[in-house]
């Protein structure tokens, strides 16, 4: 065994975090791509099989009410609520993140504009340039019909952007392709001191970093579940909306489910109370209960404790790369300071494409963003310093 | 036994979709609202224990494109397509209803926008008056971010309506409430004789009146696939964009999945070709290939058949109602002719609410549509004529 390999052996002995593992269906596999899609809780199997067989088989329409099914967006919601440091009734589920930022960026132009009212427009919506590409088509086609500016620019540069015509600032909190982590503090109250209302896409910090919602006074948020929370392939996303803007929350997307009265069937909208005016359509029950039984895994679990594993694996693990490939081959996108780090380690490499085959090949799962980006995520609740070791020494094996 | 008991065996015996009955999870509840939620195919708790234990769990994110999960929105869009009488690659699976009519009505505004742009607006939307508030809501949302007009109409007054400063009209093809069945074909011609684009809402029909999108030149079509598709609670909708005007389709939601290079990641959008362009974030997979296995209900079923059966299993019942109910008790909403008729009974019953829960103690599972609406679902796949004489006759035995 190398010396790096006794190390893990070590850092897995010492981990806390460690028996948690056992709450997931894992294999021989190294599995570094829960910024992708999160491994399969052990809990999901049985409530699915109880959802379809019993729920949907036996009782029906009547488990919309009698087995809580209704009530699930905002349940669910609230399971989630302490991941990102929100009180309940702020998160509710439903709809892909993409569907979710429309909403969150259509609602925080009406607040901006109705803020603004007196100045007149035309009013401009930032967004981060290296957002996941959805957060920006998103963003161009709010501006387009909000009659808004859109102005793209890196995150870095945003506070410098800022005007009084600013309305909404759309910003990813870890960029998914380099990891990078932003300062949202810093940010947040850099788009209230303009006036402006901030929208964080949470989809690779929410699990594996503090983020701190409310005690920020961040407006909305969104994010996907499918990654760090492990909800399954193409679970429901969530939306944040503070409290203190929720009766101000003006959805572009009015459906039957966040009427006050959704069983008035009536032909007047009228919003409902508090974050279920986020909810649109019928909820997509099958998904967001797995979602919900996924959510089990964090049971008991000390998010602190998963931050310092996140960043002690990544850490770990982009010394073991530094130690077993020749230098100049790969270069980590990923910054080296904690504080701008998420929770993946991201490598420049050659024929990435090529790389990312026979790693997988050899046992190691990660991902490749075009054309040359090498993609490694940490999940502390399921990933060892063993498999960081091991997954770096395979590489190293594997390079062009 | 009574004589429609006994009418109703000689029916059942000569049923030649009754055999359809064993493709669905079954107990002695005489269950009358699929119009609502489907009851559930047999097929659909192995494929979801599969999808859930060997795929999400062992192939993981490789799933995307090793199990199909990827094409699944296309996939499922074309085994649904000829419930609604379309050709494939027109039909498009995720996203609830409501977002999709969100999707279908801004493209025809845009469409229509374009055509007329020498004219000037501001145009018109008209909008079903009778629609499921969904619709109502989501294209008075569409009028208002599109700068257009709202006029709610009565269907049969739509034709009146329409003038050359029409944009697009949202008709409900089965009315949820009544039961009553519009005029496709006309009212179609209609709308695009006034050189506007029609979208349909096929919730309470496709999967049991013939629909006939691509022969009447349907523009845009949405439904629901949990209630006559019985795809499960909240199982993603369906959108049905026109061959000839994909080209066109200019979505307000233009998420990642509806990129021309998904995986290209480009800060730039540039729009799929073909009906992928109605895509938004990542699909539902759950959700989605439950419905893909739903759907094996439909081997080798002839859909005339189903809309012969759907007919006679409601006359049989509005027979047996008009048998056992004293005079004036309750007033059929569902019209008499056949031409206007979709698969369920609406009866006009004071203490609706009341006789509901009576009658669902009693063994017969339909609903109410406030206030004084009982409704009955007929799903000719799995209700039997035996089932409509005894939720007559119990019916009968339940009223104030």
């Amino acid at each position: 065994m190398t010396d790096l390999g006794v190390t893990a052996k070590e850092l897995d002995a010492d981990d806390e975090l460690g028996a948690l593992r056992s709450r997931f269906v894992l294999d021989e596999t190294i599995y570094l791509d829960g910024n992708s899609l999160g491994a399969l809780p052990v809990t999901v199997a049985d409530r699915i099989d109880d959802v379809v067989g019993r729920e949907w088989g036996t009782l029906r329409v009547r488990a919309w009410h009698e087995s809580g099914w209704w009530a699930a967006p905002e349940r669910v919601g609230d399971r989630i609520a302490p991941l990102v440091g929100a009180a309940p009734g702020q998160v509710v589920v439903g709809d892909s993140t993409s569907v979710n930022l429309f909403k969150a960026l259509v609602a925080a132009v009406r607040m901006a504009v109705d803020d603004k009212d007196a100045e007149g427009g035309p009013y401009e919506i930032v967004v981060d340039a290296t957002a996941f590409p959805t957060d920006g088509y998103m963003a161009e086609s709010v501006a387009r019909m909000t009659g808004c500016l859109l102005r793209p620019m890196e995150p870095d540069r945003v506070p410098e952007a800022l005007t009084d015509r600013t309305a909404a600032v759309l910003l990813n909190h870890v960029d998914y392709r380099t990891g990078q982590l932003h300062d949202l503090p810093l940010l947040t109250a850099a788009v209230h001191d303009a006036g402006a209302y901030v929208v964080w896409d949470l989809c690779h910090s929410a699990g594996v970093v503090p983020v701190g919602l409310d005690e920020y006074g961040v407006d909305l948020a969104v994010g996907c579940t499918y990654k760090y929370l492990n909800g399954g392939p193409g679970s429901p996303a969530y939306l944040y909306v503070r409290r203190g803007v929720q009766d101000r929350f003006d959805s572009p997307l009015p459906g039957w489910n966040s009427h006050a009265q959704p069983f008035g069937m009536t032909a007047g909208y009228e919003p409902a109370a508090g974050v279920s005016r986020g909810r649109v359509g019928t909820p997509d029950i099958l998904s967001l209960l797995a979602l919900e039984a996924a959510m089990e895994v964090w049971d008991g679990v000390p998010l602190d404790a998963v931050r310092a594993k996140s960043l002690a694996l990544t850490d770990f693990f982009l010394a073991c790369v530094a130690a077993y490939v020749p230098d100049g081959v790969v270069e980590p996108l990923t910054p080296a300071a904690h504080a701008e780090r998420g929770s993946q380690v991201a490598l420049l490499c050659a024929d990435a494409d090529r790389v990312m085959r026979r790693l997988i090949e050899a046992g190691v799962v990660g991902d490749v963003r075009s054309p040359d980006v090498l993609r490694f995520g940490f999940a502390p609740l399921y990933v060892s310093f063993a498999d960081a070791e091991r997954a770096a020494r395979l590489l190293a094996q594997n390079l062009p």
